[in-house]
C-alpha cells in the first residue's frame, strides 16, 4: 500500500485567521478526507524573515519551514491579490523555497479578491511554480468578493466555488499519486 | 520655470550595497544630470514590516515610505528576479503603497537576474504599477549576469545597458514632465 | 489650436458586428463628443493574412492598415479572451504594425470574457504594447458574461462598465494631448 | 506493454522550413528515440482559417487539426516571439482546439527570439495550456538569436539548449506515461 500524500499549505496572509488560511482548511479537510496528511505553515508564530534581513540565512523558522517542504509531496498556495499579484507575505515565503526542496511536486493555486475575479495572482504563482519546477495543476480557484463569500461558519457560501474545492482537492490527489511514482 | 522632478527609488534587495540600489544610483545620477531630485528609500535601515505583521499599519517606516512616496512625481523599481519573479522584498514595499500615493506617476522599471535574461520581472511590476494607476515608460532594463555586470569602479561594463540607462533617465524626466501638467 | 485626436480600433473578432466592435463604438461615441476622430479596422472586408502567409508581404491591406496606424494619435483594443488570454486575430492584427507605427502613442484596452472576468488578455494586450513602445492607459475594461452584457438598443446594461466607459474615452484623449506634445 | 506515446508538434511560423519548425524536428528526433509517434501539424499546406472567418467552423483543415489533436497523448508547441508574446499563427492555431481535445494531456514549450532571451512566449503559452487543462511541464527552451543558433547541417550549435532539447524530450515522454495512467 502506497504511503498517505503528504501536503504543506501556504498562505499569502500573515493572519492565521485569514481568508487565505481558511480556504486552505477547507481545502484540506477534502485532502484529508481523500487519505492525505496536511500542515498549514504558521506565517504568525513562524514568520518567515525578508530575504536578505540580518540573519535571515540562519533563521530557524526559515529551516523549519524548509525542512517541511522537503518532507511533503504536494503544496497549497492561497495567496490575497494585492496590487495584481499576489502578496509580498507569499512572495517572499516562496523566495526561501527552491527547486531542490520542490522539483517534481504538485501545487494546487487560490487567489482571494476584495472585488471582482481576475487571475492574477495565480498567474504568476504558476509561473512561480515552474520556476522551481513544480507541477500547477489546471483546477484553480479565485474568490471574488471574499468579505461576504463565507457563511456564519466559516464555509463558502457559493456553490460553484465548493464544487471547485472539491475538484481541486481530487486534482491535486491523483495527480500527485501519478506523478511519484 | 518648472519645479524640479522628484523621483523615489525602491529596490527590491535589503541590503543597500545590492546590485540594484547601485543600478538605481547609475540611473539616478543621469537623472540628477537632468535636473531630477532623487532619493533612494533604505531597506536596510528603514525596512518595512511584512503586511499583516503585528504593529505593521502603524509602523512609523510605514508612514515615511508612504510620506515619501507621496512627495514624489515618479518612482523607479529595481529588482533581483527570484523565482520568475520581482522578490518578495520588492512585492512587499510595493503592498505598503496605494493608488492616492501613485496615481498619475510615471514608473521606470529595472530588473537585475543571475543567469540569462528574462523579462518576467518586468513585466510583473509593469502590471503592478498599472493597478496602483501608474504609468511605466515603455523603456526597461533588465541585467543578466549581474555577478559579472559592474566593473571594479562599479560601473555597468555592457555598452548597450550603458544607453539603455541614458534613456531611461531621459524617458523619465521628458514624460514626467508631459504627464505631471 | 490643436489638431483633432485621431484615433484608431482594433477588434479582435472577425465579425463586424461583433461584440468587440460594438465596444469600441460605444467607446468612439465618447471620444467623438470629446472632439477625436475615429477609425475602426474593419476585419471582415479588409482582413490581414497570416503573417507568413503566401504574398502576405505585399498585401494591399496590410499596407492600408499599416498606413492608418501611421496616421493615428492613439490606439483602441478590443478582444475577446479565448483560453486565457487575446484571440488569434487580435494577435495576428498587432504582428502586423511595430514600433515605426506606434511609438510613443496611447493605447486604451479594453477585454470581452464569456464567463466571469479576468485580466489575462487586458494584461497580455498590455506587455504586446509597451514592446512595440505604445502607452497603454491604466484605465481598462473587462466586460464579462458578454452574451448577456448589451441591451436590446446595443447599449452596456451595466452601470459600472459605462462609467469605465466614459473614464478611458477621457483618459485616451486627455493623455494622448499630453504625450503628442 | 503500453502503446507509444503520439506526439503533435503545433509551429507558430507558417513556414514549414522555418526555425520553429526545425526546432520541433529536433526535438522529435529524440522523442522517437525515447519510442514516441510524432506528428507536425503542416501550417503551410493546411492552414486554419481565421477564428470567425467566413466558412471557418466547417473548414476540413480545422477538422483534421483537431482529429490530430484528438488522437494524441501530448504536444510540443514553438513559436516565435513577436512583440512580446507568441505569434499571431500560434494563437489562431490554439484558438482551434479546446480542452475536450486536450484536457490531461503533456505539453512541452519552445520559442524562438530574434534578440535576447526572454521567456514572455512560453509564460503566455503556458497559461493558455492551463486554460485548456493540459499539464505544461517545467522544462522549456528559449532559444535567443535565432538567426545564427543552428549550424549548416540544422542542428543547434549551442551546447546548452542541445541538453534542453533531450531533457524536455524525456521529461514529455515520462511524464505523459505518467499522466495518462
Amino acid at each position: 500500500m502506497s504511503q498517505p500524500i503528504k501536503i504543506m499549505g501556504i498562505s499569502g496572509s500573515y493572519e492565521n485567521d485569514s481568508a487565505n488560511s481558511r480556504l486552505i482548511e477547507l481545502l484540506f479537510h477534502r485532502c484529508n478526507d481523500l487519505g492525505a496528511i496536511t500542515y498549514i505553515w504558521d506565517n504568525k508564530n513562524k514568520p518567515l524573515p525578508l530575504v536578505g534581513e540580518k540573519g535571515s540565512w540562519d533563521n530557524v523558522n526559515v529551516k523549519e519551514f524548509q525542512e517541511m517542504a522537503t518532507s511533503v509531496d504536494a503544496f497549497v498556495l492561497s495567496s490575497p491579490e494585492f496590487h495584481g499579484t499576489m502578496s509580498g507575505v507569499m512572495k517572499n515565503n516562496l523566495d526561501w523555497i527552491y527547486s531542490k526542496h520542490c522539483s517534481g511536486k504538485i501545487f494546487g493555486l487560490m487567489s482571494t479578491l476584495g472585488g471582482q475575479s481576475t487571475s492574477n495572482t495565480l498567474n504568476h504563482m504558476r509561473i512561480v511554480v515552474r520556476w522551481i519546477h513544480g507541477w500547477a495543476v489546471p483546477e484553480q480557484i479565485a474568490v471574488p468578493n471574499i468579505k461576504t463569500a463565507f457563511d456564519e461558519s466559516g464555509l463558502i457560501i457559493d456553490v460553484n466555488i465548493n464544487e471547485r474545492l472539491d475538484k481541486l482537492a481530487e486534482s491535486i490527489i491523483i495527480n500527485t499519486n501519478k506523478l511519484r511514482r
